[in-house]
């Protein structure tokens, strides 16, 4: 099957994040490929990759990126696919703040779908439910998916009110 | 034609805000429907809504919130839709950051997909987006919205070249 | 006795933090319950939970959450007992700024009284506080723990002015 | 009716903020009193009122103050009643980060029920459901209250989707 | 005169910020040519601009931009030639945060040199003196601009300690 | 008499905030001297100021200052006299943040007594306070001006309990 | 010799930072004393501490205090003393912010010389700068003080300079 | 070859983050120097450097220093040639921002290029880029280590492709 996502990330180093966007996506039945791609240090190959997307079949991309964090907002400037940006906390970020802000605050006219920081599960199911929204099948894996964390809650709780919030504090 | 996107938002005071979303909605071809919706003064509403939105037809929800926003996050909850989050930085809000940081810190599991501070535009061009990748017309409409701002840019580049940038300060 | 505070978190997770409330509560005299409840992963148990929580003759409810914490508002904009947020520093959280924003900053007519990042402790003297308001016992209990933080700290004074601030600092 | 509730700002200049607490109680027929009291003009002042508010009946205190705000957390340091704490956004405060964080973030032992920024009507709203616990009277205008907030979405809703959101935004 | 310094900016809402670069530059002797490139709107003409910055014969490009500032960064990443980047207060940017930041955080190869929020004087006189270093002309300009600055502040010193600080306060 | 305190300022648009400090030191009864020096324009002005500042009989030395601002620190740097610092929210400032940490995070061994922001007033009550502990009557001065902020708030607070607080509110 | 300054903290968990101030009055040959007071825990301990101050012969008083620290300003209120606050980055604080804010942003009428986060050494200097102001042998001993810091920097300058950068840096 | 830009840190502990600037100047072909220059012990030292810098033959200077960093600035106002300051996070910095701001937020007529918190490789790149401009040598050092980035990540991107994410992840 055709990658319906494109999973692209600014370094190898932010690979251990972006990792929970493919995870999920795995999980949730949606096609998809990951690859490399710096907006500062190979502007060409990133104009290539946006241009190409559609017509290569992906339904959304999926950016991360740390720090002064462009790769989001300049793919979104060159293709008509929706953008999931991940704002990354990288070793040279502050606190999160500048990618948070540099991925966020895009101006009218380019919007990037921002997540949380480090966010990338999240970056996955969101790409999930826009490909869901027309494919049945992918919007049933998502209500499967949305109980199981709703009876892992109740799972937690019960066995918190049946062995008493000491028993389980002490693991 | 039936909604594809539905735009909530907390209170009427929003509207001002989110009305931005309806009008490039509206200028790139997708059929909307807007109404208001509180998480925190009818909560059975918004359960309603959100549960009640896939069969209705909708592909996407916006929601607008600001201060405390609970209602996107709370919305993405109870739905396998998409859910784009419009951070209103209305008359309570502390310079919107609490808006912004209670939409986007969504917690692992239920993503909102959030757009810049008062960004209601962004969230209808991010909406069509989603739908775009399903809809050739919609994603035509979209790549002629990006040429005709490219255009603008180009015009006043070449006014200003023309000009000379003391004439057009003077304006 | 039936429990007089409820304390309810989002995830298990966060139960190293509340269960400080639990211990102070039981040390004050407040009877408890102590259960998992998630906006986002149970929004029906959460809706139960507040809807009930008066006429199981709750008098106050704590809820802790981190991220954008939505489960103290919303089960406050669900019940007419006072409700004390926890905003908790999880890992998915910036610095707790998002756990404490989206508990605080609550739209005009439902309020939470937040207490400080982790501040479980203190959501428990608060809520024993207000039993105490209305329960003499209670009442004298928080004085006693008054007074035993006063000698807690006249007691290291006289020590410190004793031995002099050089030994103390040895050890 | 003796007070229930004890009012109390730092500065005349704070009333406009703080008189939406009183309207409120007023609203919510909870007795209560206002007055000022200075943490740092009067601070004998300050001790009289807290230590004598539980023996003349009080069962809440809201205290409200800007910049630096000591008043709540002195307070509440000096009386087992609950204190709720209205960070006040007054002309010397940055942005009201300094009124919220030195309100919010007392330390272990002495905790202060914070609201939002200049959040004086939740204040009231929240002493009176702590008084409301205990007052079945208090606790069914609550109710009744929470009916009119949702009524009132309930009818813009219904108003903009009969007009239409282009003819409300007219207005 | 060939242009030495070549200033750009999103969006002609930059103009009355950034055309004090000009101003600057041209009371400094420097030559400099003004436009927009917008790095999301026309990706391709920012492009072109950078990559033959440098054989056209500038030393320094000045970039402006607001928001979510790609611009400048983007600019880097195609030339080698010093580019000065001035983090604008548009009105979509949350208090100039987003701006500085994403202009500032750059990654590890790619600089940029920022100066303060609305800073296109300093980013003016930053070029001039980079073109100063090599170009004696301009270096002694510079050195007379810093006299008439030391100048008019010892004027208002002199004038101050003349008439006195009530009277000068009058005006 | 010569001038016990120095109050000086990087530029005359400082004027308006720190004439705040002459105005309470002469009501204080502290001789005091005004005048302008720029770090960074007039670089050996402060030099010079500085290091003679104690020879000139000087006790103290106010030095206020907006944006990165340097005059404090510096000024600290070059005189054994305590050194109060008024970060200035001037024009070029983000919200005050800027001068006030540029003020108050002194390295290890250059202390500046920091204000709050605009905090001009209490900068000469501080310098005041500085003097007073060594001049009996300064002292007094000090306690009369203490007794009379208290005379102030009682009074206030009398007619507010007196008139109540919706006839207040009123004007 | 009684002592000229007053250290205080509010806790003993604060000597760590707060020794610093005590070691560096030691080395400067200012007398002082240390003890333990705390805001929120001996309120009437802090206000016959700070009451009898003056007339104990203290000449300055240093308070340090984390979280909403409210032990320094309170101290202000109740002496015509200088008090020297030191926010400290105690385990309950959000990045020093709440002490920095909660201690610097005081209102007109009550200064507190606030230092740098942790800077209870920089206080210590401050506090021996007031009495060196008055006391000449304790000037001097501030200006053989700062000799050996610039002679430490010229002896390290020398050194690396001698050695080469890469020789100090393998250390 | 003399020296053509000189690197400054405000201490010998900012040498493990000013080294970075170092080696890059060494790798692109750019002769420089290495010393300590502190702005509050040295001062006398920081205007001597600053003032023989520009007939020293150097170009361009890089100034690093953290906490309310002086040093860029004041270097910056006492020479014609252009300073880059490197926001240094010392131990003594509340997460950088002070050592940004103080460093960034130079008042009009002074500029300082500010890189990234921690950034002196960018530092030593934007000054390379400062020389190249003018020495074609330099300029086409700095395009063979643009294509270097280049082409790292075009291998790492090729690699990952290759093996899939799945394997890379692993390692």
């Amino acid at each position: 099957m055709n990658p319906q996502v494109g999973i692209i990330m600014g370094s190898q180093s932010d690979l251990p994040v972006m990792a929970e966007a493919a995870e999920i996506l795995e999980e949730l039945g949606v096609s998809f490929e990951v690859t490399i791609v710096s907006a500062h240090r190979t502007p060409d190959r990133m104009v290539d990759y946006a241009r190409s997307a559609r017509e290569r079949g992906l339904k959304v991309i999926i950016a991360g990126a740390g720090g002064a964090a462009h790769l989001p907002g300049m793919v979104a400037s060159m293709t008509s696919l929706p953008v999931v940006g991940v704002p990354v906390k990288s070793s040279n970020s502050i606190d999160g703040w500048d990618s948070i802000l540099s991925i966020l605050q895009m101006p009218g006219g380019i919007p990037v779908a921002t997540v949380a920081l480090n966010g990338a599960k999240n970056a996955g199911i969101l790409a999930a439910s826009m490909v869901g929204a027309y494919d049945e099948q992918v919007g049933k894996n998502l209500d499967v998916y949305k109980s199981s964390l709703k009876e892992k809650v109740e799972k937690t709780a019960e066995d918190l009110e049946k062995k008493g919030w000491k028993e389980i504090l002490k693991k």
